[in-house]
C-alpha cells in the first residue's frame, strides 16, 4: 500500500542520497487527507532548505505536495513537540451525492440539525478519557484535552472543526459519526455524557468515513501553526 | 477504458431491463469533469421519473452521480437540442502545486496577468472559424459562436468561464492554453487575431490539461439551464 510517509521518504532519500525516515505530527488513515500535516526528518547533508520545496516538487507524485520546509533545532520532533492538532471534517449534506466530491467529503442526505450537534459537542469539550471514541480498546492512556468543536455551513457542505492536544486513533471520525446521529435526531445531545462515561467504544456512534477528514493544522510551542483550509472549503 | 456514458448506460439498462443508449450534450475527454452535463435516452418502460435519481444513486459508482431527471418530449436530444454550452476552467495559480487539487485544477506557478488574458479573449468573441483551436484538422464545418469568456480569481484559483453555441474537440482547452501564454506575456493579446485567421492548429498555444476543465452547464431552447458551479469554485 502506498503511504504518504513512504512517498516522502523515497523523495527525501533520493534528494539527500541517504536513507531518510520521517516523523509525522498526525496519523492520516487510508482515504484521509491532510492540508496542514507537518513532518520532521534528520539528515547529515547540508542543503539550501529554502529550495527544498521546489526540489521535492519535481520528485513527488501529483497527489503529495510539500508547502514549505525549514531547518529546525536538534531533537525537534513534528510529532512529540506538537501542542495542538486541528482536524476539519466535511459533510456534503443534501439530497443527492456529488461525483466530484466523492473522495473529498462524506455524504449525508438527511438534513442535519446543527443546534443539536452543537449541544452534543459541548459535552465533549474539556479533558476526558476518550476511550469510547477510540478505534480499538486503548491499552494506553486515553485522556485527551478536546479544545474546540465548531460547525459552519458553506453551501451544501457542513464544515466541522475539531481541535485537541492530541487524538486517539479514529477519535475525530467517531466523534463526528456520533454527532451526526445527534444531528439526525437518532441520539439525544445529552447522551454524550453517558457515552464519555462508558469508556466503551460500543457506547458511541459509527466511525464517519475517512474521505471527509482533513488534518488541517498543527501548532507548536513557538506559536508556529501549519493550518491550511481544505481546498473544497476555502 | 471506463467512460461516463458506458457507466450510465449500464445503470439505466439494469433499471429499465432493456439495452439503453445515452446521448450527451457535451464531450468530456479523459480527466475532464462535468458538473452540469445533460444526457438523454429513450426507453419503452414507464417509470416514476421523479424517483429516477434516487434509483440511479444506488446503481452508480461514487464518481458518477445524477442530479435530476425528467421525462421529455419525443425526439428530444440532449446533444442536438442544446443551444449553449458553458465550460469552466480552473487554474491553480501560485508558487507550489496542491496535492488535494491535482485532479481538479491545472497548475501554473508563474503569476498570470488577467488584463492581458481579457484583452486576448476579447478577440475571440463572436462567430468565427475556430479551426486553429481544434484537436485535429477539422474536416467538418468549424464555425462556432463564442459568446463569453470571463475571468475571476477565487483565492489561489483562477476561474475561466467560456460559453458558446457549441465547441470543437479540445477547443476550450486550446483557447485556455493560448490565453495562459498571453497571461505569462509569452504571447501578445493582439496575436489572437492572427491565430484565428490562420485556421491552423499550429498557430495556437498548447492544449491546457484536462483536469482543470468542467462542462458546467447546457442551455436549451425552453430556457432550461443545467449550470452547476464546480465544487472547488463554489
Amino acid at each position: 500500500m502506498r503511504t504518504v510517509a513512504a512517498t516522502l521518504e523515497t523523495a527525501l532519500s533520493q534528494l539527500f542520497a541517504e536513507p531518510v525516515k520521517v516523523t509525522a505530527a498526525g496519523r492520516t488513515d487510508a482515504g484521509v487527507h491532510a492540508s496542514g500535516q507537518v513532518v520532521s526528518c534528520v539528515t547529515e547533508r547540508s542543503f539550501p532548505f529554502q529550495r527544498l520545496t521546489q526540489a521535492l516538487a519535481s520528485l513527488l507524485p501529483s497527489d503529495c505536495s510539500v508547502r514549505e520546509a525549514a531547518a529546525v533545532g536538534d531533537g525537534f520532533s513534528a510529532r512529540f513537540d506538537a501542542r495542538e492538532r486541528t482536524y476539519v471534517y466535511a459533510v456534503l449534506n443534501r439530497a443527492r451525492p456529488s461525483a466530484l466530491l466523492a473522495r473529498y467529503a462524506s455524504f449525508v442526505s438527511q438534513p442535519l440539525e446543527l443546534d443539536a450537534m452543537r449541544a452534543a459537542a459541548a459535552h465533549l469539550i474539556g479533558e476526558w478519557d476518550f476511550r469510547s471514541f477510540a478505534a480499538v480498546p486503548a491499552q494506553e492512556q486515553a485522556i485527551r484535552e478536546l479544545r474546540r468543536i465548531e460547525f459552519r455551513r458553506a453551501g451544501d457542505l457542513l464544515r466541522v472543526e475539531v481541535a485537541a492536544d492530541a487524538f486517539l486513533h479514529h477519535m475525530v471520525r467517531t466523534i463526528v459519526g456520533t454527532l451526526i446521529e445527534c444531528g439526525m435526531a437518532r441520539r439525544e445531545p445529552s447522551d454524550l455524557v453517558r457515552v464519555l462515561a462508558a469508556r466503551d467504544r460500543a457506547a458511541a456512534g459509527p466511525t464517519a468515513p475517512p474521505q471527509g477528514l482533513y488534518l488541517a493544522g498543527v501548532r507548536y510551542a513557538d506559536g508556529y501553526d501549519s493550518f491550511a483550509e481544505p481546498p473544497i472549503l476555502a
